[in-house]
């Protein structure tokens, strides 16, 4: 095989690349990266069992081939080289030689016969979306799923799509993230939970462009997203997703209205007196026109008014400060209304057009324990 | 005691002062600085019994007093309050309160009298300096300094005024850092070994401004920098410094001169083929106008020219590339010049004004175990 690409092109590629390498595998030949350089066009190829990613580089196959170079050094030799063209070439014996400008580099390669291939994907109904929508929707939704594999469904979001609308959803047992879109033309209805991690690795590879598409296919077991030059293959989660629609209740006996950047400082500083580790709940006590916020730990104690606009109730009622903020993190609103039934029943954060939903289950304040 | 200060003057002081705070320590007092108003001005100090740090807030005193406030979190605090007035007071059970805004802290204090004050330095003879040349010579130095503690003169500097001429020295047994100032005025001859960890401290408060002084004042076992608001004072290292001009030798076979940065970036990407503690040398080859850099690792192998002009004896020597590369990763000069004079001997980059000296010791390439 011999290439030759820009070195910009082709770091870009191998950054791309790179996210479907794992960093520690028992299998050799998944740390490396598949040049495949056998038709008519450079594909690079990453495979880390879960996440499967083929991307094309812009450059001149001068002799045809294929050969599985080490992720790690390639990509450490590529981003040290100077802004030059860079000619990759691979012997039968499999050495690879990589040369640009006055650099001449002489690593062992791996014959590419052993790499495992992408899934093959029918590509019939496709899900098209901007991909500033679709990084969007993962990072509003994407901190609520549990890290901890003792229930694999709660390391996913349900993608699901029903009366042209797709709703994604996360939940690790303490509180629900939905983010709802309506889509522009008709599609059939769907369900399926997508990992986690495929989620955040596309995220990071999407450019987040308004006018640049991403279309999505799906099988029975697999997702594929397209977009640019680059196909990501991921497994589904098997099984049957929690019944979110039961969890959810338009009921409330109190509604805040708060500044959202206002009260996400003030619990910030709160959580400034929990010690990492400790789960202190903060206290939220709300009567008219005013909220305050209390926490007490071994390291002191803070207490903090914040202005609201209030109908219904006095409460007061007690939270892991850290799911508030999440929650608070990724709404763009100036403004955000809350919902509360009891001390004991979770609150929603949502706007009126159903957007957005937040549910957050609060912690027991006289026995901490509950929780 | 009670104090009121604007929230960036604050956090201003509490930045500097925690640079001798320890990040761990069995006196729990030194974990905290002394917030003393008891006479005209806030002072807050800090100590970690090598380096203390008294500096001024700009404030008002309401209630004079004094009080130890645990570092951490009294920073912590103060960073995340809003910018505004921050009141800062402690009653006779040494509970401190902050307020600020709507924000109200109330966190345990601790009684002022344990607190372990600066010692005393006579403030005598003075060198001036500007806080940028003090910060410049430290960068250009500090690297060469050994971190193991088996030769604690190893991990300080010399300060050498002699002649009029101010002389930092830093050496860890394979390689010396010489920076030299010519001084503005007499001054009497001294010789003083200053702790690493002071200077890369310092160097961190220093503003770095060409038109800011500092003042350097000594004792007997004792350095006291003093600037703006601040005063530094660190202990000295005892012992007598090594005789480093003997190391030091006119004397050369080969004379290279490089471009710094060309050189340093195919040293960079050479380094890539060197797994983590491993002690690969580079070797580089010298003939006429042309030096060859090469590396064989169990990784790969790599080999690049480099454009040079060149006077006296071809050469082919072996060095740590990372030894290289602290030298001139901190020479701001375009062009280098290095003088060799054989394999075996230490090679020597420097300026024809001798501002600075890099000695650095080969590595034998037939048996790299040498080392």
């Amino acid at each position: 095989m011999k290439i030759i690409c820009s070195k910009n092109e082709l770091l870009k590629s191998i950054n791309i690349s790179m996210k479907a390498v794992p960093s520690k595998t028992t299998m050799q030949i998944l740390s490396c990266i598949l040049f495949d350089a056998s038709a008519k066009q450079i594909r690079l190829i990453s495979n880390d069992m879960e996440i499967g990613i083929e991307t094309i580089v812009e450059g001149s196959i001068v002799e045809r081939g294929i050969i599985a170079i080490d992720a790690k050094i390639i990509y450490e030799i590529i981003r040290r080289l100077p802004d030059s063209d860079i000619t990759i070439s691979s012997d039968n014996r499999y050495n690879v030689t990589v040369l640009c400008e006055k650099s001449h580099f002489t690593i062992p390669g791996k014959p590419g016969d052993d790499f495992a291939r992408l899934p093959y994907i029918e590509k019939d109904e496709s899900l098209t979306l901007s991909q500033f929508t679709l990084k969007e929707m993962i990072r509003q939704t994407i901190f609520s799923i549990a890290m901890n594999e003792n229930n694999p469904l709660m390391t996913g979001e349900l993608f699901e799509i029903k009366n042209n609308f797709l709703r994604v959803v996360s939940l690790d047992g303490h509180r629900i993230a939905i983010r709802m879109l309506k889509l522009n033309r008709d599609y059939n209805d769907r369900k399926l939970i997508v990992p986690g991690k495929t989620l955040s690795e596309i995220s990071k590879i999407l450019s987040g462009e308004m006018d640049s598409q991403v279309s999505i296919y799906f099988s029975q077991n697999h997702i594929l997203f397209e977009f640019e030059q680059t196909v990501v293959v991921s497994r589904l989660i098997e099984g049957e997703y929690f019944r979110v629609d039961q969890m959810l209740s338009a009921d409330y006996a109190t509604k805040v209205t708060v500044n959202n950047k206002d009260f996400y400082n003030c619990i910030d500083r709160a959580t400034l007196l929990v010690k990492e580790g400790d789960k202190k709940p903060v206290v939220v006590n709300i009567t008219d026109n005013n909220m305050e916020l209390s926490i007490n730990s071994t390291l002191g104690s803070m207490k903090e008014e914040v202005n609201i606009e209030k109908s219904g109730k006095d409460i007061v009622i007690g939270f892991n400060p850290r799911f508030l903020m999440d929650a608070m993190r990724v709404i763009d609103d100036e403004l955000i209304d809350i919902y509360l039934v009891n001390p004991k029943a979770p609150c929603f954060i949502k706007d009126s057009e159903g957007t957005y939903i937040y549910l957050i289950l609060p912690v027991n304040i006289n026995q901490n324990s509950s929780f």
